[in-house]
């Protein structure tokens, strides 16, 4: 407990510096440092705002209605985040890395399961109503060393443009998802359907938001990739299919360049009888490089 | 809708004149110019704190619990905002007027349920357990009118440091709320028990924070009042009590000097018979001063 010794008046002026020192007895430095540095952005923001009274207790309303309008299924904290680009922008500031390096890009709000582990070949796709789509790939280290037994965790929206979990009852759990360990040449291979790009949930206050500012809510279609290796630092990441509408306006700023693949038909018998799948066949080849993690080794 | 166009790669740098850019065809300018305002502020913050996925996740979810915690008696969003001095500062801003006129200070989050309709002179303490205090009073205007008809919304903890609603049953719906109406003198006055110091509620996502920052949750003893009449603008204010702990460090940032008053023993038979009290009794004076409102007279 600290006796906070403020100003006998508290004002415009000194409001903010009172604000600051009474953090100023946390006993974790890091807390300390990131509530000043909050409480001061905060501060000016509402200094250039000026915000009504009225204002401020709709800012207070709408932020009561995102909190409250999360479950186990939905993320509307993320979403906000997310539709604001600090989501994005955390993404960056916590991988500055190698540029050989397979960028990171956003989470999102979908990985609230865990992905059934699944065999390599296997089909993540259990509703089987769409043309099959055959992703190969590889990860390997930024020296190209294949790393084998990395675990590449597979998330994705079907050819409707829905999750699993949206769709309860219609959409098996685990549609869509699979987490599949990569083979002595570091390779993985799955079948699934080309995702659709699809719209972030509307049906809440992120949702309002969006419309209230002419925003349309759509994210160009993508799978969703988290890799991990020994010895190496893991990646968050999405592939975009290169010709999806929105890539040039991703509602939650999450498109690099480095990110879009293309998914073509393609002709090639044995292939799809190795895969199972009739011919020709949709096909996107991945790989994924990851860096090492500081002060090991890479394999 | 509308294209955003983004860079073909959003990086750490370009991610935030995107989002700003995002908001760009917001048809409500105001809404446009302060969504500008907050993306720049907060992605500056994430900027400052480069904060780990871990510490975003952390976060993502005290900003979910503190909006689970809310509901018809339980504002933490408020009372976040409040030990930020984030409110504070809002009301000081939305009060930049007449030096003479009584100071405004910050609402708080217990004026939640309307106060009941009460004669001049009846007692808002409808518990009647402790010694009496006469609150006396006058709402004027600027240049010493008095403001007949002007409504005074009063609330107040009790001398355990409970409002009502924090004590459903116990406490009868209504204890230390009264909504009163000047006389012809502007005069008003009610009779009431001193109130307690007391913590802000700490069995939330802000206690949790106040723990972990040592700071204590105390606000110093005060009574709230909302002061409105015709032609002036209405002031959303506290009397503290000038004795009480925790002046020099509420909680919320909402002392100022000029709103303490001393509460004081007082000998006078004729005043405690009129009013129905034993002698001696507490009492206090508090005379309310509004500002005219712009372009109107205040008579």
């Amino acid at each position: 407990m600290t006796g906070l010794a403020l100003p006998a008046d508290l004002d415009e002026t000194t409001v903010t510096a009172a604000a600051v020192a009474s953090f100023d007895n946390t006993p974790d430095p890091r807390l300390r440092a990131c509530l000043s540095i909050l409480v001061k952005h905060l501060h000016a923001a509402v200094r250039e705002m000026e915000p009504t009274i009225e204002e401020w207790e709709q800012a207070v309303d709408f932020l009561t209605a995102t909190g409250q309008k999360c479950d186990d299924t939905r993320q509307e904290f993320v979403l906000l985040s997310d539709v604001l680009g600090i989501s994005s922008l955390v993404e960056n500031i916590n991988h500055r890395k190698s540029p050989s390096a397979t960028e990171a890009t956003v989470l999102g709000p979908f990985h609230m399961t865990e992905s059934p582990q699944r065999e390599l070949g296997e089909s993540i796709d259990e509703v089987a109503k769409s043309e099959p789509c055959l992703v190969t790939g590889r990860v390997v280290s930024v020296d190209g060393t294949p790393l084998r037994g990395a675990g590449v965790d597979v998330w994705q929206a079907d050819e409707d443009g829905y999750y699993d979990v949206q769709r309860p009852g219609v959409l098996p759990p685990g549609n869509g998802r699979g987490l599949f360990t990569t083979d002595d040449d570091g390779r993985f291979c799955f079948t699934t359907v080309v995702p659709s790009h699809y719209p972030i949930p509307t049906d809440g206050p992120v949702g309002q938001l969006l419309l209230a500012t002419s925003r349309h809510p759509y994210r160009p279609a993508h799978i969703h990739f988290i890799v991990t290796a020994n010895s190496h630092l893991p990646v968050t990441t999405h592939i975009f299919v290169a010709d999806s509408p929105y890539l040039d306006s991703d509602a939650v700023f999450a498109v690099k360049r480095s990110l879009v693949r293309d998914f073509r038909r393609t002709d090639d018998a044995d292939t799809a009888t190795r895969h199972g799948l009739p011919n020709p066949f949709m096909h996107t080849e991945i790989e994924l490089v990851l860096e090492p993690a500081r002060g090991e080794g890479s394999a």
